[in-house]
C-alpha cells in the first residue's frame, strides 16, 4: 500500500510533466514557431495550464497533501510536501475567473502597450495599468497578506518575502548607490568604449558566448543556446536546459554578458539533484536566488580584472582585427562603464538597481494607493531625475519601456534587485571557502566555483526557504553591506574615487 | 444546455491539444532536442500520451459518444463522431498493460537492432521479432477482424483497408513492375548520373529546396524546414506544419525531393479546413491518402519532364559550376534512373515498390505463421532475388536494413504503395480537370494543382473514408491501372522500350 505521500507525489509527477511540456512549448514559441503557428499554441498552453492546475487543486490531491502531514516524513519529503502544498493552496485561492479575466485582459493590454508605446502615448495605456491592478489586487485578497497586499504578489516570485523587509533592505542602497553615480560622475574617468562600437560578425559573437559557458560548466550535451528576441533561461528536465540570446554586429558585450547571464541561470538547473527531478526539493527557490546565480557569473566572475585576465587572449584571438588597438585594461574598463541611462535592460550593474528600486516604489504605492496609473508618468520623471539625474525625453524611454506590467506582473521587478543582493553574499562566501578564486578565475579555472555552487546552493533545491538559505550558506541573514563594498571596492580603483 | 455531440467535441478538443503538444516535443526530440534529454522527454510523452488515452476511453467519452449517435447531426458532425468512437473503440480494446508491454520491448528491440545491424547480425534480432509479433497478435486479437490478424494492424494505419484488397492490388503490380526493371536493364540505356556525384554545398541545397516548397504553395510563415537524421513532416496546428530532410554534399537530389516530397505532406496538413481544426474533419484520411500527396508531388511533378523545363535553370543558377556541362533533359534523366538496390529509401519510383511488396509479403506471412522471424533473412535474399534480382552481401542491407519492425510496426509498409497507387489515381484526375497542367508546370505555376488537391482532397479532410475519397474524385475504386499507365508512358520513353 502506497502511503499519501507517495499518493501525492504520483499525481505531482503529471504536473511536472505537463510543466515539461509547457516549458518546450513557451521555448519553441520565443525560438523556431512560425509566426502563424501562434492561436494554435496559445489554445494549447491554455489548455495543458489548465489541466496542471485541474490537477494541484483536485479534491484528492487537497485529501491527499493534508493526509501526508500526519505521515512521519524524511526531511526531503517534508520539502516536497511543504511546496506542492504551498501551491496548491495558492492555486486553489484564486478563483478561476479571475485567473482567466487576468489572461484575457493582460493580452489585450499587450496589444495596447505595444502600440502606446510606438506612438510615446501613455496615457492610452494608463487605463490598463489600472485594469490590471484592480485585478492583481483580487488577487491579493484572495491570497491573503499579511501587511499589505503587494505582500501577496511578491510572494509569487520570491516566495515568503515580505514587502517590508525587501522596502527595508532596498531604502538601505538607494543612497550609497545615488550618491557613487555622482561620483563616478564627476571623476572626469572616462573608460575607452570606441572599440566595443566595432563591427563584431554573429557567428564570432556565438563562438565566444560558447567559449565563456563551457568554461563556466554549462553541459551543452544537456542544454542549448539559441537565438531570441528577449533571452531566458528554461528547462524541461535537469539535463535538458535551454538558453537563449540576441546579437547585434555592433553590440558584442551585449551577447556574451547575455549568455554568461543565461548560463548562470542554466548551471542552476543543471545543478538539481537528478534523484529529485521533478518535484520542488529538485527545483529553484525563487526567482531572486536564480537572479543570484545569473548575476554573480555575468558580474562579480564576468566582469571581474581576473576574469578579463584569462579571457583576452580569448576575446583577441576570435577578433583579432576589432581587439588590434585594445588592452585587457581596456576592456575591463569598458565592460564596466559606469553612465545613467534610461533603460534598465541597458543598465550597467550598479544603476540596473536604481531603476529597480524606482519601480519597486511606483508598485507599492500603486497597490497602497498612494498613486493611480494616470500619475506614473510625472511619478517616473521624478524618480528618475531623483536617482539618476536624467529624465526620459518621452514616456517610451520611461514608463513604457518594460513589458512586465502589461502582463499584469506585479512584485517581479524586485527579483532582479534581490538577485544582485544575494549574489554578493554568496560571492563573498565563495571567497571564503575557496582560497585563491580570484587566481583561479584569471587562469580560466571556473569549475571549483561551479562546484561550490552546486553544493551549496543547486543541489540543495527547495530544502530551505530564500531567507534561510542565504543564511545556511552565509551565516547572515539578506543584507546589502556585500554588495556595497563589492561595487565600492570595485568602482573605486575603476574610477580612482 | 449542450449536447451530446458538444460535450464530446469540448473532451475531444484536449485531446487534440495534447496531441499538439506530442507533435512539438516529438518534433524537437528529433531536431532540436540536445543529447541527454532524452530521458525526461520519453518520461514527459509518457505521460501526456497517457492522459490522451484516458480522456479518449473516458467512461464520459464513451457516453457521450453512444448518446450522440441518437442525436440529429449534420454531416460533418457525423464524420467527427464516427472517427472519434473509432479511435476510442480501438484504444478501449487494447489493454493498457499490452500497450506498455508493446512499448517496453520495442523500447529494447530498438538498441538491439541498433546493435545488430552494425554487427550484421541478424539471429541477435530476430526473438525480438518474435516477440513483437506475438504482442501485436494479441493486439489484433483485442481489436478483432474480417479474415486475418494483419487486417487489424494495417487498419491502424490505413482505416478501413482490407488485407485482401490490398494484396490483390499489390498482386496486380508485381508481374508488370518485375517486367518493366528487366526491360529497363536490358534496353542498354543509361542516363548521364556523374554531376549529381560532385560537391553540392548543403547551404545552396536548403536553398533549391526552399524554392521549390515554395513555388508548390507550402507557406513559410505557417511551417518550417529543419534537419533531421530521419525526414518527416509533423504538424502542431493547421498554421504550423513542420518538415525535415537530411543533407549530404554528394547527394542534392536527396534532399532536393525529399524537401518536395515532405512539403507535399505539408500542403495536405497545411490545406485542412481552419474551421475544423482539432477535429477529424479537418484530419487526414490514412497514411496512404498523405502518401499520395507526398508522391505526387515528388514524383508526377518534381521528376517529370515539364518540371525540369522550369527547374533546370533555377538548379542552374544555384549551382553554375556543378550544372555547366549539363543539360535539362540530362537532369530529368538523371533523377529517373531506375536500377535495382538493396536499400528501399534510396529506390527508384518503380523498384521502390517491390521493396514495398517483398516486405507486405514478409509481414502478412508472420501473422499467417507462415513462417518465423527466424527465417526471414532466407525468406528476404529469396524474394529480393526474384524481385530485383540482387542479393544482399549481408543482412545489413538486407532483412535488418529497416527500423520499422523493431518499433513493433507492422502494417505500415504497404500505406507507401498504395500512397504510388492513389497519387497516379488523382494526379490522372486533376489532368482531366486542369487542361494544360503539364504547360503550367513547365512554366512553374504550381498553384493550380496545389488548389486542385486543396479543393478535393485536402479540404475535405476525414468526410470520406479512402476508398470512399479515391471513388468520389476519381470515379474509379483503388485500381493499380493508373500507376501502371504513368510508369510504363514515362520510362517507355526515357529507355526507348
Amino acid at each position: 500500500m502506497s502511503t499519501h505521500y507517495e499518493r501525492v507525489m504520483e499525481m505531482y509527477r503529471e504536473v511536472s510533466d505537463l510543466y515539461g511540456a509547457l516549458a518546450l512549448m513557451g521555448w519553441d514559441q520565443e525560438t523556431y514557431m512560425p509566426p502563424k503557428g501562434a492561436a494554435s499554441r496559445g489554445r494549447q498552453l491554455a489548455t495543458l495550464s489548465g489541466m496542471a492546475h485541474e490537477r494541484i487543486t483536485s479534491d484528492e490531491m487537497r485529501a491527499a497533501l493534508d493526509s501526508a502531514r500526519s505521515e512521519s516524513l524524511a526531511a526531503d519529503e517534508e520539502v516536497n510536501i511543504r511546496e506542492i502544498a504551498r501551491s496548491s493552496d495558492r492555486a486553489v485561492k484564486v478563483p478561476v475567473d479571475l485567473v482567466k479575466s487576468i489572461a484575457e485582459t493582460s493580452s489585450a493590454a499587450i496589444g495596447v502597450w505595444i502600440k502606446a508605446r510606438q506612438e510615446d502615448d501613455f496615457p492610452a495605456f494608463a487605463p490598463w495599468i489600472d485594469k490590471l491592478v484592480t485585478l492583481q489586487r483580487q488577487v491579493a485578497e484572495a491570497v491573503g497578506y499579511e501587511d499589505e497586499p503587494y505582500d501577496a504578489l511578491l510572494d509569487e516570485y520570491e516566495p515568503y518575502a515580505t514587502t517590508k523587509d525587501t522596502a527595508a533592505v532596498f531604502e538601505s542602497i538607494r543612497g550609497p548607490l545615488v550618491d557613487l553615480v555622482q561620483r563616478i560622475a564627476s571623476s572626469g574617468v572616462r573608460p575607452r568604449t570606441d572599440f566595443l562600437e566595432r563591427n563584431y560578425p554573429i557567428d564570432d559573437q556565438r563562438r565566444m558566448g560558447v567559449t565563456a559557458a563551457e568554461r563556466m560548466g554549462f553541459d551543452f550535451e544537456a542544454g542549448r543556446l539559441d537565438i531570441s528576441p528577449h533571452p531566458f533561461c528554461t528547462h524541461m528536465g535537469v539535463q535538458d536546459v535551454r538558453l537563449t540570446t540576441r546579437y547585434s554586429e555592433t553590440l558584442p558585450m551585449q551577447s556574451f554578458y547575455g549568455v554568461i547571464h543565461e548560463a548562470g541561470h542554466g548551471l542552476y538547473e543543471q545543478g538539481h539533484d537528478p534523484v529529485h527531478e521533478g518535484t520542488p526539493r529538485g527545483a529553484s527557490v525563487s526567482l531572486g536566488i536564480h537572479e543570484s546565480q545569473s548575476r554573480l557569473w555575468e558580474n562579480m566572475v564576468g566582469r571581474s580584472r581576473a576574469f578579463w585576465r584569462f579571457f583576452f587572449p580569448e576575446f583577441a584571438a576570435v577578433f583579432p582585427d576589432q581587439a588590434a588597438d585594445v588592452s585587457e585594461e581596456e576592456v575591463y574598463a569598458a565592460v564596466n562603464e559606469v553612465k545613467p541611462s534610461l533603460i534598465r535592460v541597458e543598465a550597467d550593474e550598479i544603476t540596473y538597481n536604481l531603476h529597480i528600486l524606482l519601480r519597486f516604489e511606483i508598485e507599492r504605492g500603486l497597490f497602497m494607493n498612494e498613486f493611480r496609473a494616470g500619475d506614473l508618468s510625472a511619478v517616473w520623471n521624478e524618480k528618475m531625475k531623483a536617482f539618476l539625474g536624467i529624465e526620459p525625453p518621452g514616456d517610451r524611454d520611461g514608463v513604457l519601456q518594460d513589458i512586465h506590467w502589461s502582463h499584469g506582473s506585479f512584485g517581479y521587478f524586485p527579483t532582479y534587485t534581490l538577485g544582485n543582493l544575494y549574489a554578493a553574499q554568496f560571492y563573498r562566501a565563495a571567497e571564503r571557502d575557496l582560497p585563491g578564486l580570484s587566481d583561479q578565475i584569471a587562469r580560466g579555472e571556473l569549475l571549483p566555483l561551479r562546484d561550490w555552487l552546486r553544493d551549496h546552493i543547486h543541489r540543495p533545491g527547495m530544502t530551505h526557504r530564500a531567507g534561510d538559505l542565504v543564511r545556511h550558506v552565509t551565516g547572515e541573514p539578506l543584507t546589502a553591506d556585500c554588495f556595497l563594498a563589492y561595487i565600492d571596492g570595485k568602482y573605486r580603483s575603476l574610477y580612482r574615487l
